[in-house]
């Protein structure tokens, strides 16, 4: 396939996130960075592209230019798509503009505010028609991805229950009132929104529940705090959940679980088996079965599906990890923005990314939570 | 000390537990059964008394008799405490009756049905003045000692969340159906009382959490599901609760999550650091502080507190298990019933066992539970 | 089955191995303690078995003094067997004595400092007839006899390759220095005999494989070493072995370790198949095949063969641990003395433990060693 | 830094390494690739250099062709380095070319068939003065480094002893019969050279150790096996080691261990205390000592060392692997060559990566390796 190009936006100089982007892009020599606008301080988006050694024309000091100048490039320069990886809080006006430009779009989680603002994405791409991804990168993992089609098959018959914990102790002090650049935003809800934990983390549990097994929240349950004295956000939540169809779910999304590192564990229950995964073992997938001994699926290995197959890049044994997990819903991204330009159907396994779709119902869920979490009420409607 | 003398109400041939109540009390060569009543079933009963070598004249096949003829014997001879392995509805008219006769029990949990034979039970033994343990084994484990040694000595902090778990998959299908003894009381409203899983595992699991962290209970919200078609009482509860002083809770304890063999999870989070313990892997404990890396706590270690070490019988890495936990218990009650029997107080670790008030709780958790499942309010006050 | 009578030579105060051989046996109320010469001094003799309860007439100062008075004693009242668990160097004349008077014997291992004590022990036990049992405790673990049941039904094909592993680390500082009364006889060649960690860790490494896979050694190249300043024997040895029909071995003993507890692990590698077994989680096995994922065997599964389900007590996830295992091996020995009692031939999975043909290879086994490591050929043949 | 410009040697369509080298390459964007001769077939060089975007006038049919063309090309257009990546026993002449030729030379593993070999590159290198790195890859894990770092700076006291195991199992049964790439030169000596399992994992394993712990091999004594009927090179080998100053160590490697991925584990024993690290969780690293528990250091954790520091990504939890392991190696070569090219030394932590010294003393690990298995004395001396 032909490499496609990408912008930035966002990720300059002391971003963590926005390198991490970068390196799943690079990865595997299919999508180049040609353009940038990298911070919402001019000078500092300038300096941080030269640092990526981004040609002086495409090397903006706001979006706004990018978006102006890509505008005016012929087709076969422009950008395929532009990935935006700023604070929570621009993510809304950045990637609203790129879609009605009929630029694909890739933004990062949790995708904005309100579901106001998601809808108004929603609408826009609809009319633009483009392709839009939102880095819930957790289900870019080659071993999530055999554990849903293990579900979507009925290898653990109906889904009885599921369990997902996001366990983190990074904000168990109040770092905020140091000089924690991560720590800054993520507990102010002017940037972060009106939750913390539970938009930092808990949203990509969510999504980890719904992309592995297509379970749609019908009630929740919601109990969130902030423990930090002075903490204005959340930073631990912990539902209770009813999905359609009788299943239950619990979920634990923390921040100040001392000695939780980046402790996402998913475990699902079904009628005739279950499955356990955790992010910080990633290559392994145990499966439990009525009938037998536990299983340990290992990545890379000749009895897992298709799916996970073609997520991975190594042999088993070889780890792979965060960043080769990212780098697949990139690359389902581009086979997606190439189907697009080809004018042809997606292939099976093809454009297999989280889309705006996820991204808007992370949103709901964030407010959804939110409301459970005032309410006296058990149950707060999903409708 | 002296050897103890016990009997046994239940356990009799194809029972499960009473065996292990036996082992654990054979174990250390410290308590001797000398009695029985081993069955509801009077000639079954005598049966399983013989297959233990029980003297025909303290072979019994009724409790009633049991105690008719122990209170006839002189003190010398006399058993010294009752051990109750009965199914869960027999516990309250035996131990009442023992206690009302002066005799000290241990009865197996949960300790009765209702709230209201709880406060019988205490009456009574406020009269007697009695020894009263109940079998929450899962406190006899060494590293669950270092666990409370540590959190009540403040190396935690403050305590800010509890995770307990409580996952079995044994009762994933309907077992009751066929002829599976243990599975068949088990869910059968008249003999195990309102609760199914929350009593038989949730209630080792609100033990656990107060017995390791001293919390108490203000409110709790439950969500309780019985998901093998026809069961008559819950297979799976997930909790969330509130503790008294801020500290936020998570229950989870189900029988139909497959692939879990009897696996109880514990993690204690506070400001300064937190614990980790599981019971299939007993002889462990991690802990987590803000400034260092984890720590592997190894029972039989060095630098374990003196309730762990006091709870040991062999060196770090000789990993000791489930029967040796069990056997802790009833050393701690033999322990209070010399100590009461000498007429001295109880050394800072001896008589450590959890007692009848910890049953009471655990009644009144099943019944707070049961309240909160069916109620629409999000939190349901424990007072 | 009736009870069984034993008494214990060695074992007094301070000793460690002596109470878990008393635990073992009281475990399932199945074998009693009815006399001893718990210490070669008479005094701390007597007081260890008042400490035990032992009645005065039964309770002797020396081991020649127990045996004259249980000869003395009518057969329904005389021991069934003596349980030897001196150290090292009185091993030998304690079991040759009760061998010849016809009194079964359990002695702890190694056996003996010779061969030639070992044939010596053969013959005596020719001449009685008497059972023999050597405290090789580590194959009476159930997960190990489901192990040997594998390899010996050929489920792994034929066996290529084992790696057996036994490190610890307690002895890595001149503990001998000080007043520890393990290290003290353990690296005195006077009372431990010709190898350290060799005898003590590496013979139960040998007697694993030798259980498991039935393996017989051709030939051996050791290399042991004595790392700590002043210390008079092995600390650590590693061994290449060939066994006969062409599998391969490596074998790793070592108390300098720092780190390990009690890390002994058994890999065995076939043509079909390979099994992990580690000691400090005894209730797993990880089978591996040629053509599927990794699968955990647990202890009290359903598919487990006969010999692991004979030898377990508890259902899986109620971890059973090291004096459970010790207890099956004088289970074994009981099982053995009663056949031969009543004349009839042993079951097929009756009286198993490990023999006085085990212990005499284990002390042979230590014999090669040291010529090994004394030579300068590579291989050194087992005869 | 400027980025770096490579050809690439081999690694064509179907080469499962290449792929590797060019994705570590490109993950952090300093390193670029622009020529290439891909394959010994001319045809398929060409169709691969395309499938890579390469332009046609620097896709070439062979090296030959490749080395021409680059010496033609201005300085400013050259590639920086070359990257050799075919089977083994191409190895030497294109190294020996490029580096007499003044190209610095990443070279793969094991470098070459002979230590005849081994020394004429270091000639050459010694003449022209490039830089030459062989991809031992498992040492640019940065727990690896952490390793290094704790051993070299006394954190472990004296090394007394080495325990490195490379267990696969891949090639348990006779692949090479059918139609597998990989198996197939890997079994060939004309291809391999004169080891199997020792050359292509065991000199990764004596890298790993001579990198972490700077032990310099005394003597050795190996027992070397081909299990799988037919096969004409080693698939199993067995060593004893000794160090100068009084060191021991084990070293396993085979491919016949089934279950075995890609299990490369060290443990490092000194006198204060020890090391595991195990390359399928490679962002742990277990440090135990003598006066406290064992302590579990995470990649990304701020108490580590620089080394491991400078060679992260990611934060804690959010594992790094296989690829940025092997990308660390390769921008220790492009610091290396940039320090070289700007005249100036290497600062403490620059230029990190195996070199040519590393890669002749594997090569010369083999032939001993291979002279120890054919003798019948114990030791066989390095000089």
């Amino acid at each position: 396939m032909r490499k496609l190009r990408y912008a930035m936006v966002g990720g300059g100089r002391g971003a963590f996130i926005g390198a991490v982007h970068r390196k799943a892009m690079a990865l595997d020599g299919q999508i180049e960075l040609v353009a940038g606008a990298l911070s919402a301080d001019a000078e500092k988006a300038r300096a941080s592209g030269q640092d990526l050694g981004l040609a002086d024309a495409r090397n903006h000091g706001s979006w706004q230019a990018l978006l102006d100048d890509e505008l005016k490039r012929p087709r076969g320069e422009r950008i395929d798509f532009v990935s935006i990886v700023t604070p929570n809080h621009v993510h809304f006006e950045v990637a609203k503009a790129f879609t009605e430009a009929g630029i694909h779009v890739v933004c990062d989680k949790p995708l904005v505010h309100t579901s106001e603002q998601a809808q108004a994405l929603l609408a826009a791409r609809g009319r633009s028609g483009t392709v839009f991804g939102v880095t819930h990168n957790y289900t870019g993992y080659p071993m999530v991805r055999q554990a849903r089609e293990m579900v979507r098959t009925g290898q653990l018959g109906e889904i009885r229950k599921v369990i997902v914990e996001y366990n983190q102790g990074w904000l168990a002090t109040q770092l905020e009132a140091g000089d924690h650049k991560q720590a800054d935003w993520r507990v102010d809800p002017a940037r972060s929104g009106i939750v913390g934990a539970i938009g930092d983390i808990g949203t990509h549990a969510e999504n980890l529940v719904a992309s592995v097994c297509g379970l749609e929240i019908e009630a929740l349950c919601a109990d969130l705090t902030a423990f930090v004295p002075g903490r204005r956000l959340d930073d631990d939540g912990n539902l209770l959940l009813r999905y359609r169809g009788g299943a239950r779910g619990v979920m634990i999304a923390s921040q100040i679980e001392i000695g939780g590192e980046n402790d996402l564990r998913l475990r699902v229950f079904g009628t005739q088996g279950s499955l356990t995964w955790h992010q910080e073992d990633p290559n392994l997938l145990v499966h439990a079965s009525l009938d037998g001994p536990k299983r340990l699926l290992t990545r890379g290995s000749p009895w897992l599906g298709d799916a996970a197959k073609k997520a991975s890049r190594l042999p088993t044994g070889h780890p792979e990890a965060f960043i080769e997990a990212f780098a697949n819903l990139y690359l389902g991204v581009a086979e997606a923005i190439l189907a697009k330009e080809e004018g042809r159907a997606l292939g099976a396994l093809e454009g297999d990314f989280p889309t705006l779709e996820d991204g808007a119902r992370g949103v709901k869920f964030m407010e959804k939570t939110v409301e459970s979490s005032r309410s006296t009420a058990k149950w707060t409607a999903w409708d």
